[in-house]
């Protein structure tokens, strides 16, 4: 493998690299023709259980862009299914069957769920295949409370009352369903990691709806379980998650080699809160819509603020919006090596 | 005026109080019964601008809780009208001229557009006349970013493309839009002062869709502008933003006697980071769904984190959602004043 193609994982483990390795998170996505004209004769899910489909959307970002890893194309909501739950999207994702009492969570399976998605690590092998080295494979999955909030609410929620109420009244239920959705995540995982997986991402990306202490009691002792089990295969683990400045050092206490941060922090500030943990970010993903001049400035910014550090992994806060011009996406990465090369 | 009724006003300045005043950002609404009896037979924009219905609407959290202030009933949004912009709440508000051009921002008028609000400062002197002492009422006012984010957007937003691409793309136009809105923002929130208001809030609820860099660059000066503005009245003013711990400091340069911020901090760590200035927050509006034992733990938590501090006043960290029991709301305060009593 020469030697830039470890950009991504050597920033993971922050040692040295020759230029800041960049990807995107919802790289592959609607924002590019070539997955819209897929979309038009698939399902999202028929895309993300079909490996052959999965393993073509996840590289055509690949192709695309001078990106330093590509990320397996998936929902994360997939682990529902083999949970015993029915999984819809019109258009955003549904479930028929939220989960809200005893009965609900006692029904549940446990880690043995992960096995019934066999098409997510068939996809990971061929992707790993038609890779050939070119770049690293991260895998993925949601993180315990951002999977648990979807099946407490059924769906995404703006004011999160249903899962709030079942972490403050009944902590101990709450407790129960964690576990099972943590249990069934470090599987999820760690199956992506034995099929070829060279670093697996923790999406947490609702915890921002949470306060510290309701992060700290309810959440943080499952996520660090997952983060704990990963970390024993000994890929990289990123740890993501959205609005946690308030609370980044308790998130960051969870475990994770490399924590993700969205654009609602300095990455400086971030940094020193941190230590000497490698980071990930933070381009508001907002500005990929600017002008040429303004966008190269932000990417500027976003380096200059890591500045001479190593253990950067360059990064947008969030997922690239549909819409998104494919050609700015393109320049944002370039611009990160060729502004950032040693 | 017996002391109690000016526990708000004593810990708005720091000073020492007999207990912890209390009041709540939407105290006055859907939630409760009355509220919603009037709104059978009148219109958001009706209810907010007739000043007999708004003081009425203003009035009834005074008599159904034990809170320290009341606040004038009205909607954030209804400057947007003496400025020449179509208003309409389908149920959501939208404007139906949004501005997006050269031409757009020209057109807009200055600091005169105030003086279209007359039927605002009525609701001021009426509300005032019938509290006759015995909570004092506070005032307040979008601040420039969020009513500006709805001019350009046309309502609320998600991902907020078009007015941040105007902060990007467009820094000189983003400028001149602001300029005006902090001019009326200013006037409207002086005319309140002048017809009774005794303290004001300044609430900048979508401010904490930005970056740090996008506050400091496109925000803080105009907000900064409209707070020392006011400042000039004596009264206090409130400063609150939701979804700011990443950038507190920032945000607390721009002026404000009372610095109001969400739940998604712990209070200590956000009092740590203000030094002496007074705080107002921060208990999760979601936990007034809990039972009893939990929502007083939790009402006890920010009050422990605060400690024994000056300067606290006891709020939520955004509005209270349609559908809370008012009961709890009442408990909630009543619990403020019996753990906090010196």
């Amino acid at each position: 493998m020469p030697s830039e193609t470890r950009r991504f994982l050597r920033a993971c483990r922050g040692l040295p690299v020759d230029a800041t390795p960049v990807w995107f998170m919802r790289q592959a996505g609607r924002y590019m023709a070539e997955y819209r004209a897929l979309r038009r004769s698939h399902s999202i899910l028929a895309l993300a259980k079909t490996p052959a489909l999965a393993c073509e959307v996840t590289l055509q970002p690949v192709r695309a862009l001078p990106v330093d890893a590509a990320i397996l194309f998936a929902d994360i909501l997939l682990p529902v299914e083999p949970m015993g739950l029915r999984l819809r999207f019109s258009p955003g994702p549904e479930i028929l069957d939220p989960v809200r009492t005893e009965r609900d969570v006692a029904r549940l399976p446990g880690a043995e769920a992960a096995d019934g998605l066999g098409c997510v690590y068939e996809a990971v092998r061929l992707i790993r295949r038609e890779l050939a080295g070119k770049v690293p494979l991260i895998g993925f999955a949601g993180a315990p409370f951002t999977i648990a909030s979807y099946m407490v609410e059924g769906g995404p929620s703006k004011n999160y009352e249903r899962v709030k109420a079942l972490m403050t009244d009944r902590p101990d239920l709450w407790d129960r369903l964690m576990r099972k959705v943590r249990a069934v995540t470090a599987a999820y995982l760690k199956a992506q990691v034995a099929a070829g997986a060279e670093a697996v991402q923790l999406f947490d990306s609702w915890v921002g709806a949470l306060s510290p202490e309701q992060y700290r009691r309810g959440v943080r002792p499952h996520s660090a379980w997952v983060l704990a089990e990963v970390a024993k295969t000994g890929v990289p683990t990123v740890s993501f998650g959205t609005g946690t400045a308030g609370f980044l050092e308790d998130f960051a206490a969870a475990g994770g080699d490399v924590i993700g941060v969205d654009w609602r922090i300095d990455l400086d500030a971030a940094r020193r809160r941190l230590g000497k943990r490698p980071v990930q970010g933070n381009l508001d993903p907002v500005l990929l819509f600017s002008g040429r001049k303004a966008l190269k400035k932000a990417v500027k910014n976003v380096l200059d603020r890591n500045g001479k550090r190593n253990g950067h992994v360059f990064n947008l806060g969030h997922g690239i919006l549909p819409g998104t011009p494919v050609a700015r996406v393109r320049e944002a990465a370039a611009w990160v090596h060729e502004l950032s090369a040693r």
